[in-house]
């Protein structure tokens, strides 16, 4: 089979690779009608990871399925499935709270908890920018969507990031009539806006400095912040009258940069600090790494982030992190899309073909002006 | 009146002090039966922080209503009451959601939500080691106790650090069945460690390099760790097998220092990001300051911890923090001590009259074995 | 001053009536600018209550605060001003956890906890339909908004209805995502509608019989079942592809009827039983009372009422009930008022003067076409 | 193999029965150590079901994996592990939620939402009164124990009734600091008031009539009331100076009766609608049927139990149902096992062997005194 495969440091080619196949009873095969290209791919394109070459890339999938193990008797041959990012067992100690993100039995990493597809210290699991994919405990993970193809582009949002979105207003605990600020419009932070809307958000600042991400954030109804045009605290209390927000999602992750593309990867989160009400929580789900060692400074290499974290205490905020447990939410985001109240297609911005990938990763890559989401259709 | 006077660094004073008395119409006046010297109390005696000279210490008070304003009607005189250490007007945004440690309306300190007696920072008001206190907003902040003079040891706790302890646990989302950290066997980490049990953990670890409070921590139930003796990560993982804990509880502040007296801020957030288990959550009661000129760290000065945060976050960790909100929990403390379940008294080492406290003070600052919490008598 | 007085079954009138004054420090009163006929008005209105004859009705109010007493200090002369329907101390156990429906001190009323303006058994407070109402614990209970006239009848209903819907699909545990059928389209059933959108239901059934009232519904997003055209079990059932809703809310209470208008008390009940799936939850706004002399089964007199029990448990549903604390969300519901995205007013069908009520109460008692909601403006 | 079969009203044999085997790949089969004989077995035992002559009986089961299936990774042959009385498929819309007690896939039987073994209208499944059985979903399903036979009899009561007991408490709210009044003191009673305690409540009332369960209540650290002694209502509240409880727990079910005998469906509802205070909230896990021919009241054999249910609305009570989803509490309960806090074995007073069987459920079946609970012991 035709899959996106990782040569190294700024390169994926499109190859040859062994077919998917089932290798284990409670296996399934899904036939790939959309894959999308992730922020986080780009962290192993950039070679920001260890994830070596050879691996095929691709964690935001869905598909038919194509073949069953024996065990499966939930999904069928031919059923039209979401596949969350996120392979999980379905009966670990974390499994059955919900934490599918933080699995215990798929990924033999050392000292990591959680597996995904194509994925960097995530398990040994190729991806899914490929014409198949296997996907194990098939009857767990996979999310029955109606037959057809209606639909296609919001529910290809379902396997990673309106989840990981409303993920980060679930930990930032967003709810009616709350005034929120989302820092970063990439398509996490975008569909975050969109989410905390969907949670009865009253009024919710996008901040960022891409003009374009920020028109298509006003479309799901958002205020946006365009931090080269100013401190973007000071706008969010000028446009409240001074009210600091009662919730906040961090949807920018360590690679946080100035105006000027200077990395600090504590300013986001001391923005969020300072625009945060005393009491109030903060959700994130831009992703912190254990180790980085491209990082600028000494402590963000091994990890350390050294916020505010004293006016932190000050004003008593909690703070949740972390990968999204996508089943935790596929399921009703799914009804939302089927019920027109959600439009997370509104992001996407090209269609391909998975032929297309490599350049698609070149101008994704660049943050080119139009380039929000890129969704490949290997199969469709 | 006789109170204790802050007179400087390292000095207060036993010193007549103006009356307290009823200023406004829902303010009652409390003659103190019994006052506690806190570990909070003891940032100001060292000078580490704003107070000025002539201010009334003591925010952990209780007594009998001796007076009260027109409009208090609840409250009587000659009712038993604990004060919270919080000063909450009880109609505030956050007070009528329950946090009244972030009082909107009884602190003029800029950029500070919440107010307590005596206390750097948290608003004009004397505190309560003295023959009378002042309390405003009576009606809303006195919580009634039996008449007479019963649990008396007990009931002074419930003033600010067992309803503090309790925090930890709730931020920490602490329940049935869990294995529990608690760093720091301090007064409030004692009582963690007790909550923590209250709250139905199977096991409790409670971190410290002191022998005679680790002694007190397992008459609660607790599992002395000794950090003196090694690493504690390694040494809980020991005690359970290789599994990290569940849940975790800070309760020792920026002030952490490892068993040579040498101040790591980062220290215990650290060892707590370490020993919780993916998925899990950290309650953090220790006090984190956003400044702090006598840190050894340059960070450490404007409040910034520069800990492992890529850890916390590819853990999925979940941290709560902030000063505990007294009225939330100390009915309910208060009623399991009247049921014989709580025994906080179980950590009072010293019970003085008001004229011993610059000598109390003295002996507990430089946290002399045995001086593990004191409490004042001025009037009973 | 004028209001609206109870005369006796089926009689109001409107008289001058003893001014309403600062009678205690925390006290206020509020100049009534507008002021709603609620549906259960009509149950003291129709005799169905023990309400005395004398009594000035109305609890739900709004207005200019005119004077206050001298424990009042948040609240200010001039404010605009929502009163909730509920009187309550703000200091005693339930207020002090946020249910001010149920205060045990502002009601004398033997077995009753909770207390309104102008309501059978809910203490001696007159009502708001008149020119001007005293206001007990002002600064407690009072929500400021902003001044003007803007939204004033948006507004008008934060006082009950809008917070009472609201209160149902809490209780319901209506969520984002969730299909919800709500019983009853009266104002309540109307906004508990709105109310689940709000909360990100993906869809909503609104459950009556009058055209008039469920096209409101589908203005608001719902879609109508007209229980006069077949069981409405059936055709949600029918409408959803034979799966039952996650939530329900009833919205109707002890007067259910059938179309044909006679009383089945156990009716709502028991369709919601049937129509929400196993582990759902159901969310009980709609009136029942613990005595109904007038009603037509022996059991239901003494408040008893035979819905299907053994299947509620067989399905493992839960079930809250009860008066609505409407401070809990009334500070949310006016800023999602003011954001614009909700607009409670589409209910009302009427404005009028004070003098206008008792002609009012006749034609909504009858429920005549059109007649949804009445506001009455009695000095605006 | 041996196993219990049942054989018609009142009537159970030990006979031969065709081995537990394999049927599907995540299956596995258990050589039982333990199986209890439960309340609800004896509505079978009684003739109150349609449960059909020839099935094995025994829902509440440990031991030994015997084997497993291909598709079965997680639990290995010669594990100890406990077998929660719910056949739960691990996969579905309930189960992906934590409602194991609802599956929505393992029981075909028309209108019931979850299965267990051995049990009327709960599916095909044979029970594990008997020398081995057949486990689906086993690695979803089976609890993992420490090897060995310690703390056999406190494990064995965790396939049923101590999480049962304890989800009475999760549905009735009960936490830190309440006062929880538990009516039955049957084994699931008895465990409730454990589980109250374990859960931190102050106080616990334990209402029955029979003395040596009243006693055993009292070894858990309950107040028993003996209703046989007057009004429980009454007692309760003579002993908290007239306070109503805060929480209650319903642990007797349909069969309800008075001290004579009488059956009254209603009382048990009626008592906890007294005596909860307003905003409580009740467990309820005590069995109401659909359908109960043999009841003495015609509303009560549809089901209907006309209780208080005007006063529970005018109080604000909330109330939750069903089974209890074992999955969700017994890891946490194996583990205050294992640390000592927990000894739900105290409620055990017979051991036997399988072949006692009859003769166990004929002194069971009356209410013998004594017999509280009796475990038999099929091959251990």
């Amino acid at each position: 089979m035709k899959a996106v495969v990782y040569k190294g440091p700024y390169e994926v080619a499109v190859e040859d690779a062994p077919d998917a196949r089932i290798e284990a009873p409670n296996d399934a095969v899904v036939r790939i009608t959309s894959t999308n290209i992730c922020g986080s791919d780009l962290h192993m394109y950039e070679g920001r990871t260890s994830v070596e070459p050879g691996k095929v890339l691709g964690h935001e999938n869905m598909g038919i399925v194509e073949a069953v193990g024996a065990g499966v008797e939930r999904v069928r041959v031919g059923d039209r499935v979401s596949v969350p990012f996120n392979i999980a067992c379905g009966t670990c100690h974390n499994c059955e709270q919900g934490w599918t993100s933080f699995c215990l039995r798929t990924n033999p990493t050392e000292g990591v908890d959680g597996a995904a597809y194509g994925y960097a210290k995530m398990g040994p699991y190729d991806g899914g920018q490929a014409e198949y994919l296997r996907v194990p405990f098939a009857d767990f993970n996979l999310l029955e969507l109606p037959p057809g193809d209606d639909f296609e582009l919001d529910f290809t949002l379902l396997s990673d990031i309106f989840p990981t979105a409303y993920h980060g207003c679930e930990l930032g605990e967003v709810g009616p009539g709350h005034t929120v600020a989302v820092f970063g419009a990439g398509p996490v932070g975008l569909l975050a806006a969109h989410s905390a809307r969907l949670r009865g958000a009253a009024r919710v600042f996008l901040v960022d400095y891409q003009r374009d991400r920020l028109a298509l954030g006003a479309q799901f109804g958002a205020e946006p912040i365009d931090f080269s045009q100013g401190d973007p605290v000071e706008q969010i209390l000028d446009a409240t009258g001074g009210s600091p927000v009662d919730r906040g999602v961090e949807a920018v992750g360590y690679q946080a940069h100035d105006p000027q593309g200077e990395e600090h990867p504590a300013l986001v989160l001391d923005n969020l600090v300072k625009v945060v009400r005393s009491t109030g929580a903060i959700g994130v789900v831009g992703v912190y790494m254990p180790e980085d060692p491209g990082a600028a400074e000494e402590g963000a290499k091994q990890g350390r982030i050294g916020f505010d974290y004293g006016t932190l205490f000050s004003k008593g905020l909690r703070m949740g992190t972390g990968q999204a447990p996508v089943k935790r939410y596929n399921r009703e985001l799914r009804d939302l899309i089927l019920s027109g109240r959600a439009k997370p297609s509104m992001i996407v911005s090209h269609e391909l073909g998975l032929g297309d990938a490599p350049d698609a990763y070149r101008h994704f890559d660049k943050r080119e002006d139009g380039w929000t989401k890129v969704v490949l259709h290997p199969t469709a």
